[in-house]
């Protein structure tokens, strides 16, 4: 595909809050802010580069603190305009920390778990985080149609934020997707268009149409807009610190499917010290996969730098990215804080999403299914400290992966009487 | 069933907070706090009498705003002790009150249309809330089991909340439950206990069971603590009013079931008015049901003070009560307030569901699609002013009655090539 070069978007002189630039993770060239994702001069990624100059560190925190109960209250370290709020958006975000202690419990923590649980966003999954900031630089570059791929959470997301901010929205899935998961996405009214191939048919053929003229207007959330998406997961870090009273946690478990949500979590976390919101002190990042889709995991333990790919084949669908695009950033980060990368099998993320549902209520996603598994995982092998306060990140909704636990059932069918009742041992 | 005297519960000296008695909504007959729900004087229903003396206004709008983002930001105002913040519960409300422009537009509304968006919950219904509430009264009774009947949303919330507070739980449905809905209740890992019948013979025997020894330490969340049960929905006015500033809408457009929510509604409204956190001025309450079951609309329209009950037929299950407790008083504030009580049909659920997805990102359950359906009906007869503020209650999640709009799917289907792209006419 293509690369554009900014100077053909003329996009200089959007108004994106700090965002000052997009700077290459690989060689740092910098460029303008425009709808672009790769380095035109090493084809690396490129991200955004703030400029947080000038900010106070108790007048930030102030402002913080009396900003909206959604993901704009972090304006000022976001990629967005400082009025933000005022448009129409999503508004995901400032989701619940509970403090698991029945889990805690189980699991043997004393010091301290709680789970980060984003299946209380609009859609119901994290996506929504991403996709507001997308929007929100669609709307800065002029874009007037907000598309994507997806095989399931991230459809759902663009087509609600794409519906309340006006947007026309165009989604583009494999044609033979589960009614389910097609009902989920078609109802906010978009277009939602079946491609005859997999998953990798639908990216090829997404990544053209952003080549083509035909593309020309449409914001690809997760490809011409990714530097912008993938900033929307820096608020998890924000939120989690906020929550716990501008305190870093000492352990935070996070999923790992294209790897994006664990780096900008460590963005967040580091942009926090720097501007003197937190404590500057060790925290320790952990990535979660599944087994059958493990090439994170497989790589840190093998001790390489760089990430194979794999064939997905697990139940845990919305990180089965077999090719994960942040994967050495990942096994970089996780081995730079003492942290490290677990996988857990398909019975694990059951058993786990089964144990979080009867210790605190909450019915997760299969991902928030693995986090879990792979945090008793690395508790039970001493890798994860059980003193030390630990955040589990739940990114999804256990009601749109139902399949998963589709074995749960009654646990007695009795006649309506009180015989039967006792006959069952209920009383 | 046995109507058990407070005296028998030795539960006077429970600490409930501003709590101070029940009083018979009938014949205003007063006993001491405790797990009973029906006057023994006149067996009509027994609800909460309030001691709000005391409460300076400004202070206690302070307190609300500093509180927690959840429903116990009102504990001042509920039937639970003032640290209830700091016990285990599921913490629902403080919920989105969306501004819903898009939908205001295509409606004809000039003065302010907002949906109040109670899918963000924690098991993404209104329910949440009320249970909560039960759980509070449970602990202060010192009940060790939470149960109910129940053939959908509410099941999930008792579920979820024992788990979460470490009560037992044990869930009655009729055994022949959709899968999905058995899963939804099952996965939290409490009793779920299928019985051979249909939902009368469920209620049947929890009313059975209720005077037995065996249903001993049981707090049945809409049975014996019904009147603590059903305060959970003054939250719904507290929290409209606060997000609008502290005022009232001049219209509200609520779902009826039992019809319980609409009065609470308005027992929270008047309190508002009482205690000065709102200016007393006229607001008008609309009932909104389903044709399919709509016995407190066909008397609204007829003009009379009683409901004829009727046998369900409609889409919205969860609205679905053909013998609805409440009717009356629903009547009775639908009259005094200026309002009305209207129904749409099944096919108006759906196009009202997907009305509200498009126009504004929500995903309602079929309940939402009769409040939005409702309100355009109301609109275009003339009978709401849309000239008015007016806010539209979403009560449930659509990925809960995905069914309903099962019909809705691709918009196109082509090869993964940009020629097919151009041949559809997507470009």
């Amino acid at each position: 595909m293509a690369v554009q070069t900014v100077a053909s978007t003329g996009s200089s002189t959007v108004d994106l809050g700090p965002a000052a630039a997009l700077s290459c993770r690989e060689c740092g060239h910098r460029v303008p802010l425009g709808p672009v994702f790769a380095c035109e001069e090493c084809f690396g990624p490129l991200e955004i580069a703030y400029d947080f100059s000038g900010y106070d560190t108790e007048e930030l925190r102030a402002r913080i603190e009396s900003g909206p109960a959604n993901i704009w209250r972090y304006a000022p370290l976001l990629p967005v305009p400082a009025n933000v709020a005022d448009k129409p958006n999503i508004n995901p975000g400032w989701t619940k920390l509970v403090k698991a202690d029945n889990l805690a419990r189980e699991l043997g923590v004393t010091g301290g778990l709680y789970v980060k649980d984003d299946s209380g966003n609009p859609t119901h999954s994290f996506k929504d985080r991403v996709v507001a900031q997308a929007l929100e630089a669609a709307r800065a570059f002029g874009f007037t149609t907000l598309s994507c791929s997806s095989t399931g959470n991230l459809a759902g997301a663009v087509g609600a934020a794409a519906a309340r901010a006006g947007f026309r929205s165009c989604v583009f899935i494999p044609h033979d997707l589960e009614q389910g998961k097609v009902v989920m996405a078609a109802v906010y009214g978009g277009e939602l268009v079946g491609i005859e191939g997999n998953y990798d048919d639908v990216n090829r053929f997404c990544s053209e149409l952003i080549g083509d003229p035909a593309g020309e207007g449409w914001g690809f959330v997760n490809v011409n807009l990714r530097p912008y998406y993938a900033e929307g997961s820096k608020t998890l870090a924000y939120e989690i610190c906020e929550q716990l009273g501008w305190r870093l946690p000492d352990q935070i478990v996070v999923p790992i499917a294209s790897g994006s949500q664990l780096t900008k979590i460590d963005k967040g976390l580091q942009e926090l010290i720097k501007l003197g919101l937190v404590e500057d002190r060790p925290y320790k990042i952990f990535g979660a996969q599944a087994e059958g889709c493990s090439p994170v995991s497989t790589a840190f333990k093998a001790g390489h730098d760089v990430v194979r790919p794999q064939k997905p084949d697990t139940i845990a669908k919305s990180l089965a990215i077999g090719n994960p695009a942040d994967g050495p950033y990942v096994l970089d980060i996780a081995r730079r804080t003492g942290g490290a990368v677990e996988d857990v099998t398909d019975e694990q993320v059951v058993a786990a999403i089964k144990l979080l549902a009867r210790t605190e209520g909450i019915f997760a996603e299969t991902a928030g299914g693995v986090t879990v598994g792979v945090t008793k995982k690395l508790i039970d092998d001493g890798v994860l400290d059980p003193s030390k306060t630990t955040v589990v990140l739940n990114t999804g909704d256990g009601l749109k992966t139902l399949d998963a636990v589709a074995g749960t059932g009654l646990t007695a069918t009795i006649r309506p009487t009180l015989d039967s009742f006792r006959e069952a041992g209920l009383a």
